[in-house]
């Protein structure tokens, strides 16, 4: 595990490099060089190789990587061998979807509770993780340890969600509202803007909207 | 509806914008300004207001924009008065929960139909909305129209599903699958990186990971 810093735009193209790995041919062999990666991935070569540098030493001059050492070096850079508990406000569909989505175990990602304030929403997931009511929140989160929290509520609640969280520890939250949150500073926010992202697909594929 | 460019950083603001004004409380007034909303979001108030004139000519110096105005000249900016038809590739837990999200159709998007290849997962979703096996894809995306296509199947499968859409004429790929894609230049991608943003959160927990 390299004590290297490493840049938001590089611990984000990790998850990519890591599926490129993994998605190699048998035939491929048993190295893999940044320049293989690069290529396949339409990257400069010099970025890719400072991005492996941060998070594995495993590189041989002409030779490259170890393929399998650089994809356990990449997944423990990114904690996938440890598990950070999350818990997510908002139990409407997406958020359902999210609290049943197999693949975050994969990412070291367990949402271990949900709440909402609907009582239809009250209950247990499919997967049996349990959703409670918003009034217990602070409590468990705490009991649960819950480093991060996910808000899918409707952008007029996002806020109260948002501070809610804050109060009761939570360092990084994921926010699936589009909405903007105010933290204290020690506080991460990723947004995960989907209205954003329609307004980019639209904003393509609309000829009086010209995107620089 | 102005003719200016604008770039993806100021079209992705768009939205957060109209929900600020939105959400904005009656004794606000009949009127906003550039500058209230620069401090509501803790931005820029030139980038606010170059945003704005991009979208609305309503703004009167000293008054602002009438706030009522300002939200349907974004909205129509936006295109969420129009309606662009999107299929969905991959019907399990996340696309699902896209293709019943409601919200899509107040941004100008209506995911018309799904496709999957597991038997389990054809059928209709619980908004009526039908998922169709994968091999009627072409037929059914050009005969419903749809210009955006939704990735939501497993990295290994996402480039054949995208080489797939943009075989069948679409030119906005919406990919929600940690994988790289490759697409002609006239086709634009938009990738949600569930991976990605969970390394972001880690990382920002992660005392040994620093992120700069």
């Amino acid at each position: 595990m390299s004590g290297l810093k490493i840049s938001k735009a590089s611990l984000a193209r990790l998850p990519i490099y890591l599926d490129c790995l993994k998605s190699l041919p048998h035939s491929a062999g048993e190295y893999t060089s940044a320049a293989q990666i690069a290529s396949a991935l339409k990257l400069g070569e010099i970025q890719v190789r400072k991005d492996l540098a941060a998070v594995s030493q495993g590189g041989k001059p002409r030779i490259g990587y170890k393929t399998e050492s650089l994809i356990n070096d990449i997944e423990s850079y990114l904690g996938y061998n440890k598990t950070i508990n999350a818990v997510l406000v908002g139990a409407g569909k997406l958020g359902k979807a999210l609290l049943e989505y197999s693949r975050f175990s994969e990412y070291g990602l367990d949402i271990v509770a949900a709440f909402d304030i609907s009582e239809d929403n009250l209950g247990s997931a499919n997967n049996g993780k349990i959703i409670y009511h918003l009034d217990n929140f602070s409590e468990i989160c705490k009991n649960c340890n819950a480093q991060i929290g996910i808000i899918t509520v409707p952008c007029a609640s996002a806020q109260d969600v948002c501070s809610l969280m804050v109060e009761s520890g939570i360092k990084a939250i994921w926010n699936f509202a589009s909405s903007h949150l105010d933290v204290p500073e020690d506080v991460w926010v990723q947004n995960e803007n989907m209205a954003a992202s329609v307004a980019l697909l639209s904003g393509h594929l609309t000829n009086n909207q010209k995107i620089l």
